[in-house]
């Protein structure tokens, strides 16, 4: 089966498992709509990858791994989509939940993700119950307090904040935790694959500022020009958008180096390169480079 | 050391492992007021006393799912709060999360609240990792999705509703947890001691809808008159506030009555009996009746 599908189809039983006759129905539609149709499932995928490469030998746990660390994500978006944030209307490119469902029942749909997402952990532990404290763990400080993508969200909320701890925490507490716990899920030791997931996750935050600067509206799948109108720290603003560019490049190869040795580590690498096409198109920064021969300031 | 104090060192110390230097100041303000001063932590105290009533042979794990599900209360409330709910701007006798810090620290707080919840219990399981599953479950169930109190909170968003189902999910949903993760912190079968957090969680809840009738605002600790300005389904409204008031009797009867044979019985039918007069004072009750006798709408 491909990666994909068992994402998908190890997401749908998640959800299903919160669907019951005499449940709330609004909530229930809420949910299935923060989580269907996705985006790209990279963080599942990574925490996949890493647990096949780390010999996978309680797949059940690695699925429960991927689906709690995107239902997470999932959870991120929804809140983060609310009026006191963003007040985006869009998200993968339809409605937003609060502007499907209000705002009332998108806070509620985030709430019942995070729950979710630890009880499928939880629910997926019966072979290896002794895993799950470190997985449970590692994944919750991917998002919670002190460093993890809450607190990333609640820098925008402070006066002074450093863009490394922003983005660390906004974005790539949440890759760390994709990796590591691909790699807690297999029942190894996850330290060797945390670069991974601190790169990639620095990689994405600024492929996101660089898109939100170009205008990729249909590749971001949200409202571009977020970070100007809402002052947040981005890349651009400290790199101007050639540096951003490079400093994208840098992360993917340092990302790419990071991959330790294993019998998987060429199909890893693949992934990385494959979303890094994804995230910036080469196209795209080659086509500025050219520009910016010419005329430095033309797309800066 | 006296329950109270055991519980209030134990949340101490789950806020503060959220708190490093490095983490955002305001979210962790926010955290801080959400979970202190607290109520009367009635759901911790219930936790820890079938905890007791089972032999607590692992009183760390114990203290962790009373902590679990307190911070999972604080955080309701401060979701609870929010102006597309209630919008209350006092809680516990001051101001609301979001009142004090702001909407969006007030989502991201509830949020950090949640996930605190369950690393705390997954901390804390060391000694007995295979506990932890059946542990983690059972909580995630009393707030989760199909029939936890973001449930309870999610039918406030639909058009029809059953007083039962709303209030089973809404309060009696997080009593249950109390009540069977005290027992599974222990080891012991949860089944036995479900009723008693049935009974309790509804009597909570019409509690709660008599002194929103009765304007027992210092009681209640948040302003009164909330259900009916929010068309909330309520005990009242279905039974009057004489019907109420007996159906709450009743409730408290049952939890006594429920509570399983152990070595401390008394002890735990003695807190049952403390949390009721707490909750409607006796002597109210009483002054209502009497009131009625000579005219019936006296306070109806």
């Amino acid at each position: 089966m491909k990666v994909v599908t068992r994402i998908e189809q190890s997401l749908a039983m998640a959800v299903a498992s919160g669907e019951e006759p005499g449940c709330p129905p609004k909530l229930a539609g809420a949910i299935r709509h923060a989580v269907f149709p996705g985006g790209a499932r990279i963080r599942p995928q990574l925490c996949l990858a890493v647990a096949h490469a780390c010999g996978q030998d309680d797949p059940a746990l690695s699925d429960a791994a991927a689906v709690a660390i995107e239902l997470l994500h999932c959870a991120s978006l929804v809140h983060d989509d609310l009026p006191c944030f963003d007040d985006a209307q869009t998200r993968r490119g339809r409605a937003s939940v609060h502007w499907a469902y209000g705002e009332s029942l998108a806070v509620l749909a985030g709430d019942a993700l995070i729950v979710m997402a630890f009880k499928t952990l939880a629910s997926a532990a019966g072979q290896s119950p002794q895993r799950l404290p470190a997985l449970l763990k590692i994944v919750a400080d991917g998002v919670g307090m002190p460093f993890g993508i809450v607190a990333g969200q609640a820098w925008e909320s402070e006066s002074r904040v450093s863009l490394v701890d922003y983005q660390r925490a906004k974005t790539g507490a949440l890759f760390v935790a994709s990796t590591c716990a691909g790699a807690l899920s297999a029942g190894a030791d996850p330290q060797g694959w945390r670069a991974l997931g601190e790169c990639l996750g620095e990689a994405y935050q600024v492929a996101d500022d660089i898109r939100d600067v170009m205008g990729q509206a249909e590749l971001l799948g949200k409202p571009v020009g977020q970070d100007a109108q809402h002052a947040r720290p981005n890349a651009i603003a400290n790199l101007g958008l050639g540096g951003a560019i490079a400093h994208f490049e840098s992360l993917i190869q340092a990302a790419v180096d990071s991959v330790p040795e294993c019998a998987s580590a060429k199909e890893m690498r693949q992934l990385v390169w494959q979303e890094s096409e994804r995230l910036v198109p080469r196209a795209a920064c080659n086509e500025y480079r050219n520009a910016s021969v010419t005329s430095p300031a033309a797309l800066a």
